[in-house]
C-alpha cells in the first residue's frame, strides 16, 4: 500500500490528517484556514444534507436565503451576542480594486472604503432577526419556521480539516414563535432531529444533554447539544439547538400582536450543524486502513473488482461483474465496477478500503468457474465466498448489518468510556489515564468549571437529559451538587 | 385584490419589482444590494437546482467546494481576467473586531490587518486552477469534471432583485482536458445542457450561439451563451460556457504529461448559471395578475380552494378535497388543500395567482351535489367545470399540457420579435419602436460593436449556431458581412 497511514495508536492526530487527505475528502486551501472540499469528501457531505434536509421539511420548516454581510452595528444590537461573535471575523472594508499607479499590480482602490464595514457572517441571528421584523406583525404570521444552508467564516489561528476550518458549510435554523413554551418545544425537537440523524445515518451514538452556562451559544437562554465520542477518548459536539428567548426579538425590537390585540416580543431558537459533522464521521469510524462510512451516507456502497489475466478473462469477468451490479442498482444500492487495466487489484483493494467503501466483491476466474464471488466487509475486514446465486438478498442484508454493526461498535465503544468519579484525584487520573467522559458531581457554578477547566483542561460537555436524579457533593469544592454532570477534553 | 400589480404595460419595471415582492420571491436586505430570498422563492431556486444538478451529475461531473476568500494577487495571475473581474468586489482586509477603547461600540481592531487582502469569489477561477495544479500531473488525471454550487459577489452600484444583485447564488462548472478538442467539446456540451433546462424545464424558448469577442468571458478564448427572449423584447443572457483554452493552466502553471511522456499545459472551460435565471423565468411566463410558473419548476402544481358556508359544508367538502389531493399526490403532483378559515375564497384565488400555482381547483356546495370541481389553469385563466370522476386524470394531462402552452406561447413571442434589418435606419427604428431580437450584417470589429452600442445601446448577444450562410454588407460601416447577427437592448 503506497498510501499507508500513521497508525491510529502512534499519532491519532497525524493519522486523521493523512487520512483526510489520502481518501480525498479535503485538503486546506492555499487561503490560511480554508480547505477545499474535494468530490468524494462533498459527496458523503451532500449526502448528509440531503438526509437532513428531508428531515427539517418532514418537521414543516423550509428554506431561505439571507445576505452573505452582515453590517458591523448588528453585532453591537444583542449584548452578550457581540461577545461571543464579533471578534474572530473576516472584516470587508472596501469594494473596488485598481491597477496600482505606480505599476505594483492589482491594489484596493482608496476612495472605495465603505462607510460601514461589512461582517462576513459567522452565524446569522442578527441579519434574520432584523428580517423578521418585516414579516411578523400578528400572531398569524407565526411560527416562522425556517432553515439556511449557507457558508459561514469564523476566523481561526489553529485550524484542522472539517473539525475547524475558517471557513466551513452548515445550515442554520432560525425559528420565531409566538409562546415561550413552543420555542422549547422547537428547541428540543430540533435536537432530535440532530440525534435521530446522528445515531441512525452516521451510526454515531450521541448523548443530549444540556450546557453549562459557560458552553452556551452567545444570546441564549438554554443551549441543548448531543455530544459524541471520538476513538482516542475525545468528545465532539455534534450539533447544537439553542433557546434563544426574547433575545433577538428585543434587540431587532421584534413584536406581535397577540389574538387579544396586546403587543408582545416574539420568541426564538436557532439550531446548526456543519461540516464539522465530517470530521465526527470520520473520528467516529475509521481505522488504521483508512475510512470506514455508514452505508446510510456512503457515495458508493459496493465496489466489484475483476482480478484476471489478460482481456478474455476480463471480459468474461466484467460481464458477470455488470450483471450482478445491475442487480444490485435495481435494488437500491450505489456500485461501482472498477475496470480500469491500468491499476492492479492489490491497489485497488488498498484504495477502496482507504475510502470505506462498506462492501467490496471481488471475481477472479475461479469464482468464474464455480460461480462464487469474494465478499469483503470493510467494517470487521472479513471475506467470504459465496455463490452468485443470490448474491444481491445476500449483499442488500450485509449493508444493513454493516449500518447496525458501526452503531453498535460504537455505542459499546463510547459507553466503556463513561466513567463515573467521586473524588477529584480519581477525576484527573481517569482523565489522564483512560480519557472518555467522566461523570462528576459539580456545584453548579461557572467559577468552579473555569477552575476545573483551568487545572484539567476538561470541560462539561453536557448535563445528559437521562441523568438519574442524585445529590452529592461536588469534587473540586466538596460543595452541594444537584447531579452528575459529564466532563470530557473536547474537540 | 389587495395586493394588485402595477400592469406591464403601464411601468414594465414597476411590475416586476411588485411581483418579485408580493409574490414573497426575494425582497431586497438592509446591506446594499444583497437581496433575501424568500421561502417560496427560494423553493423554485431548489427545484432549478436539483434538475440542473441531475443533469451535470448525468453529462458525468461531480460536486466538490473551493474557498470563497481568494488572495488578491491571484488576480493579477491572468492578465485579461484581472481587467474583467478584479475591479468591483468585496475586500476583506481585517479579521478581528475589538470594543472601542473610547465606547464608540465595536470597531475593527487596527492590529488585526491581513498581510494579503482576500477577495470575495466573484468567480472562481483563479482559486481552481491553483488548486488543480496540486491534482494534475499526468493524462491519467484528466478530465477533471466539478461543479460548484456557491454564492459569489461582485459589487454593483444598481441592483434588481434576482438580475443584478452583488451577492448572488449560482453553479460554477470548471473543467480540466487533455486536448483542445475535448475542451471545445465540453464547452458545447454544457451549453446543450443550458439549453436543454431553459426550453424543457423553464418552458423559455432561447438561442444558441457564440458571443462576439467585446462580449466574451475575461480569459476565454470563445463564450457560448443561450440568450433569451423578456416580455418588454429585451434580451436576457441566460447561461454562458466558455473555452478557456490554456490561459489559466499557463497562469497557474498547470501542465500534465502526455502518453508520450511530453508536458503539455491543460486546457479548461467554465460555464455557469445563477439565480438571474429566476428573473428570466419570471420574466417570460408572467402576467398583471402574478407569477406563472411552468409545472416542472412550481414548487405547488395544484391548489384546492373550497367554497363553503359554516364548519359542516366545509367539512363534507375537506372530505373530498383530501380524497382528490391524495390521489393527485400518488400521480406525482404537489398538492396544497387550503382549509384556512381566516381566509375568504376571493383573496385566496388572487394570493394563488399571484404565486402563480399553476392548477387551482375549486369546490363548493353544489359542486359536491353534483360531482364536479371547478378548475382554473393559470397560463390562459380558462375555467371549466368536471366530473370528480377521472379528475386525476385530467389534471395530470392539463399539467402537462400547461407546461407545452408555455413554451410554445413564449416561442411565439420570441420568433415575433426577431426582425432582419438591412440599414441602420431601420435597425434603429426596429429598436426604438418593437424591439425583441435584430438580425443584422456587421463587419466583424469590436470597433463597430463599440461604435452601435454608443450610438443605440444595442449590443450583439449573440452569433447563432444555427444563422443561415449569407454574406452582406455591415449595416453601421458598409463594410463586407460575414453574416448577420443578433442586436438586442439586453439586461
Amino acid at each position: 500500500m503506497a498510501k499507508g497511514l500513521t497508525k491510529r495508536s502512534e499519532d491519532y492526530s497525524k493519522w486523521y490528517n493523512e487520512l483526510v487527505m489520502n481518501a480525498d475528502l479535503a485538503q486546506h486551501s492555499d487561503v490560511k484556514g480554508c480547505m477545499v472540499i474535494k468530490p468524494y469528501g462533498y459527496a458523503i457531505w451532500e449526502n448528509m444534507r440531503d438526509v437532513l434536509d428531508k428531515m427539517f421539511k418532514d418537521t414543516g420548516h423550509q428554506n431561505a436565503y439571507f445576505p452573505l454581510f452582515i453590517p458591523k452595528s448588528y453585532f453591537s444590537k444583542e449584548a452578550s451576542h457581540v461577545e461571543g461573535f464579533a471578534k474572530e471575523c473576516a472584516v470587508v472594508t472596501h469594494y473596488r480594486l485598481m491597477n496600482d499607479p505606480n505599476g505594483g499590480g492589482v491594489i484596493v482602490d482608496p476612495d472605495a472604503k465603505l462607510e460601514e464595514e461589512l461582517i462576513v457572517r459567522p452565524t446569522s441571528e442578527t441579519i434574520i432577526w432584523n428580517t423578521y421584523k418585516g414579516w411578523i406583525q400578528s400572531y398569524r404570521d407565526l411560527p416562522i419556521l425556517i432553515n439556511q444552508w449557507a457558508n459561514v467564516v469564523r476566523w481561526e489561528m489553529r485550524t484542522r480539516l472539517f473539525l475547524r476550518t475558517s471557513e466551513f458549510l452548515w445550515q442554520e435554523g432560525h425559528t420565531a414563535h409566538a409562546t415561550s413554551q413552543e420555542a422549547q418545544e422547537e428547541t428540543r425537537r430540533m435536537l432530535e432531529v440532530y440525534a435521530d440523524f446522528a445515531e441512525n445515518f452516521m451510526a454515531m451514538p450521541v448523548i443530549k444533554g444540556s450546557k453549562s452556562p459557560n458552553e452556551r451559544f452567545a444570546g441564549a437562554l438554554d443551549t441543548l447539544c448531543i455530544e459524541a465520542m471520538m476513538q482516542d477518548g475525545k468528545a465532539l459536539q455534534a450539533g447544537t439547538s439553542h433557546f434563544l428567548g426574547q433575545n433577538f426579538a428585543k434587540a431587532f425590537d421584534v413584536k406581535y400582536a397577540t389574538k387579544e390585540g396586546k403587543d408582545e416580543y416574539v420568541w426564538a431558537t436557532s439550531w446548526g450543524v456543519s461540516t464539522r459533522l465530517m470530521g465526527a464521521l470520520i473520528m467516529t469510524h475509521s481505522d488504521d486502513e483508512g475510512l470506514v462510512l455508514p452505508p446510510k451516507l456512503a457515495p458508493i456502497h459496493v465496489v466489484i473488482v475483476p482480478i484476471y489475466k489478460g482481456e478474455e478473462q476480463l471480459n468474461a469477468i466484467a460481464e458477470k461483474a455488470n450483471a450482478i451490479a445491475a442487480e444490485l442498482k435495481a435494488a437500491g444500492l450505489k456500485v461501482k465496477v472498477d475496470l480500469d487495466d491500468t491499476k492492479k487489484p492489490g491497489w485497488k483493494f488498498a484504495e477502496y478500503e482507504l475510502k470505506g467503501v462498506p462492501v467490496r466483491m471481488a471475481i477472479g476466474p475461479r469464482d468464474l468457474e464455480q460461480g462464487t464471488v469474494e465478499v469483503a466487509r470493510r467494517d470487521t475486514k472479513e471475506k467470504s465466498s459465496h455463490s452468485m446465486e443470490g448474491i444481491c438478498d445476500y449483499v442488500v442484508k450485509l449493508i444493513d448489518d454493516i449500518q447496525t454493526n458501526l452503531f453498535e461498535r460504537s455505542l459499546k465503544f463510547r459507553n466503556d468510556r463513561i466513567t463515573e468519579v467521586n473524588s477529584y484525584d480519581e477525576f484527573k487520573s481517569v482523565l489522564n489515564e483512560k480519557a472518555g467522559f467522566v461523570s462528576a458531581h459539580w456545584d453548579g457554578t461557572p467559577e468552579t468549571e473555569d477552575l476545573i477547566k483551568n487545572e484539567t483542561k476538561a470541560t462539561i460537555r453536557c448535563i445528559p437529559f437521562d441523568a438519574k436524579v442524585e445529590t452529592g457533593v461536588c469534587i473540586r469544592t466538596g460543595k452541594p451538587s444537584a447531579g452528575r454532570v459529564l466532563f470530557a477534553n473536547a474537540y
